[in-house]
């Protein structure tokens, strides 16, 4: 794949530069918001010479397919997101916490006030749930959602939920400080055009049958629609191992920030499904050089409306920040604490 | 899971047995348009002992979890659904062929023609696509959906096509006869509610990270919102092995077939992604006994939009039919010719 | 890789072309039995006229890497395996079927005339078992292999048995027709080389995590040890299914049947560990032109010392057999009777 | 599984016990050299009280099928391997590097010394290699044992090499410290059992197609024929992710930790086959508490002989080890240096 910027001097409206193209037989693609053109084409050295020439200037760039403006090639500096006031990516690590679902409100403040105290510094709460049976709790809606944002102020939190639904994602992203497409949705392509266009960070959890190239690829939707702040989400793929929930893909922190600018962060939770496995491998995330975690935590359990078997315990949380925080020290990784409550 | 029979003689409103089940802790979920109560619990003895004394009556049934409407256990015999005239399940097999992308009229209408006359009797074509790039060609949308209903009118041919965005299933289901829910939108349950309430025949395909529970279980997710005439699809799933697209997972339409009434097809154009091997494939689905076969045609697959290069050329399907008319006839399988063009 | 024929008439002993190879920088692989060099190096253009310049002759080819000897570009016709008067492949069908593990002479010879009436033309039976568990039943060793050989001769039946050790591949020759590698040793390559000296033909199953040309390089390993009389074995693989043993990757037929002249037949008992699935995984074998199938078959199957589970009872054999020889007929495969036992 | 103490005051040679199992209808298994009988049965209440009542004693335990002796509930606390002064498991770090196949003395040595002044504590290199392709080089064999032995020595390093053959079994160990059985071989029983009988610590690694607990069965075989002191190796598994070599699991390392008292350590070398990612994993191995790590390092892995493009540079294993040891310190994790060469 080839990207031209579109406007130069001689051509400031890029039309010219476009009919040209045309005239070579071309499908340009122009970017909306950015002064770019995509061609998907393989690049070949002949085709390369022929856009210099009628380029003339040095804008005309190779980057991978499909990914374009989530490759290095295209940006070379680490995108930092500002999820209201915190930091990830660039050395900045998310540390999203709180439960599955979101229940009632006392037990979002009570689990929120105790990830919060033990550093985590995004919450984290499901209003909408996509559930594989359709008899299960399907999450509270919009009332969740209310429950959230009314949480998230009340401990100066930034909040994340999920969204499912197209028709969704304006609700959403007036809620919710991270608007969250799933596993599930990674290749909901409408679902990733209309969080292209919400005027809200992303975070894009990988699917469970894709591989790394699909996640960058599913990004570029998002990017190519407007928003460039996307958190990319390993949460495990599947594989015939049967003793976890799904394998861990770990190797993808390092992998995809080779390809891509955007900040990665791995969540153990649904990874293993375990919670004795969950702290080693958050430790493990932290250690690759992700740039974040993402925990399920539940002060019971066994009464959880949904994935319970999955979630730390508070005090659990507790522990593992410790030790997140002697790690993240020892390799010069800084965690922003919550923006104050009366910003 | 456990399944009841809301209504009796003595309680026709199925009230008061709503009210005995909450009295004991459980959350009765009933299924619009069933006479039917749903308990998401683990079927245990003692339950169903007090169950079967509180409903005094043969109602109290146990069925799988996830996928209660779509089991065999709640009704044993095959689901025929007819598409149009062409019956598919039970004996009757569909043979849906057609181009991945619907590019303009006239195409569809020379491969329509050429695959019809070999045997097809239900014509395939996608308007909208999921691309997973996305600067690639994305269908022709709402021009592409008219195509198929003239070409499909014309050469009395029923049709299928893909929906993706649940803002366009109520078009998608006025201008096709089978209404296609992608592998990639499997657990796309927004999307899947509006096709359960879409009036027309669905079409739902395996996702690549799905296992065929996964698939049950999206599937009764129609089921539930209303439509019971759904047709499965295995398309292969992603696997370790590099020199296919996905791996085809014959042994689906058996599993399947045992699991629920629902018919499952086989589309072996995405599950190899290389037409040296789909006809074998095709071969071995008839003689699996599934109920239908899903083939992709072009009659100029270097110069197709989308995946060109894992369409048969008509003449290969045209061979390829003649040996499928020659084991379905061995198998006592029918093939249903197109309705006829006057009806 | 590139391949070269060593002799020619102006260098009857292919002395002068190894040294010629050796000066170019190369490393020439002289494959004993065979008037062949193989040559581990990427093929390029140039190398290639370099090559034909020093070669004076049409003999150089390029060939697959790591399995030359097996490929359709080093041998265009169908390779035909004749177990002591059976067939297998070009046409030819093996219909392999018997107990997972000999338990007595009595219940093989049982099961035997079973399956021989019904139309098996080869006897399979463990001696040696590979059991993941130390604590299982590991086989009779030799008294099983003794008991195999007499049966074999008293029905007429050519015999197949696995072995698991280098040391013991000799004795296995012995007694039975054909040489089985199982799945967890196909990487075993001691015990491919000593079977490739064993001179009996060898039936070399797919190990649960290789791919297609995994399979094909391990069976190079054999034929470049002396033994060209390879079957190779499709018996499903690991993935994150869970509700079959294995995923049998059928497409592995027409996929090897393009890359090389070896037969591959099919075995549906270990592919799917279910005996409900298994008569239309054999069906849909035998539709893919699969060169055979191997079929486990136990007169107890809750009785029997391993694998009990997935084995077919005599009369579901007789079953699928006759639906097996439908097909066979109408698809113009041939099934060859077992040897008379006055042969 | 249940597992019996075989001996008690009342049956010092444990015989009537047997005939006491025998006469239930049970099959007791006697490991040799354990005073211990292994029942392969479903434990349930009935047979545990039968059992309690002919033993007189405490000591019938149920452990997890198929991996007795390796279990937790067999042994609760951590197995510590000493491989010639240097100790794994419980809280012991093994740092083995080294090239994958040895070429010479000099480059051995060359590299020996280099990771040893880093902190490896265990040189590796390979001497029979595994090639998937059999005109590949296959090691240098028995030259390659002396050379191994010869460099461990002048630098006072344990050593651990790859043995594939049980007739080389023997020999391997009487040259080198610990016996690798490699991921193709990893269920290669009759080797297992050979290098159960080797009296030299071996080394297992998992195989591609292999759960965790298919790992510890494996390992059974080596306990169970008289060696005690395995340690496990993660090495990644085949998936449907084609950008790495093979997926690493890491979350293998607590899950098998808390399923066995056997020690296990993290290859990253093989799980990636990219240098660019072996960094991140082994920090993240260590993170996570394996026991060890395992990295391929090369002076010049473009002229390496295999596995070259895999190996890091020994400039790039030293700046890794000084993170390890940070890592190691805040984490109190300690690594054995070598043993001195005068010893």
């Amino acid at each position: 794949m080839i990207v031209i910027k579109k406007s130069c001097q001689s051509d400031p409206s890029g039309r010219r530069l476009e009919s040209t193209l045309r005239d070579l037989g071309l499908r340009p693609h122009v970017v909306p918001g950015h002064d770019l053109i995509v061609l998907e084409c393989t690049a070949n050295e002949r085709l390369l010479g022929t856009l210099r020439g009628c380029c003339d200037f040095e804008q005309v760039k190779i980057v991978p397919a499909n990914y374009a403006l989530c490759s290095r090639q295209y940006q070379a500096g680490d995108t930092v997101v500002n999820v209201r006031g915190v930091r990830v990516g660039g050395g900045y690590l998310a540390v999203i916490a709180g439960p599955c679902s979101i229940e009632s409100e006392a037990r979002l403040a009570e689990v929120g006030r105790r990830v919060r105290a033990a550093g985590a510094n995004i919450l984290r709460g499901g209003a909408f749930k996509p559930r594989s049976c359709p008899y299960s709790f399907q999450g509270l809606g919009t009332d969740g959602l209310k429950i959230l944002r009314s949480v998230g102020e009340e401990l100066g939190m930034p909040t994340v939920t999920e969204v499912m639904d197209p028709r969704q994602v304006e609700l959403v992203a007036r809620c919710a400080d991270l608007v969250q497409v799933g596993a599930r949705n990674m290749q909901n392509f409408d679902l990733l055009k209309e969080v292209g266009r919400a005027g809200k960070p992303a975070l894009l959890k990988r699917g469970m049958g894709a591989t790394v190239k699909d996640l960058l690829t599913s990004a570029e939707y998002v990017l190519a629609h407007g928003n460039p702040h996307v958190i990319l989400c390993e949460r495990g793929v599947r594989s015939f191992e049967d003793s976890t929930r799904n394998m861990l893909d770990l190797a993808a922190v390092p992998n995809v920030q080779g390809l891509s600018h955007l900040p990665i962060i791995v969540d153990p939770s649904h990874a293993t499904g375990r919670p004795d496995l969950i702290p080693a491998m958050a430790l493990a995330a932290v250690a690759a050089r992700a740039d974040g975690i993402h925990i399920e935590v539940h002060q019971d359990p066994a009464s959880a409306l949904s994935d319970g078997p999955q979630a730390l315990l508070p005090e659990q949380f507790e522990d593992l920040m410790q030790e997140v925080f002697l790690l993240a020290d020892v390799l010069d990784r800084f965690i922003d604490p919550c923006p104050d409550t009366s910003a």
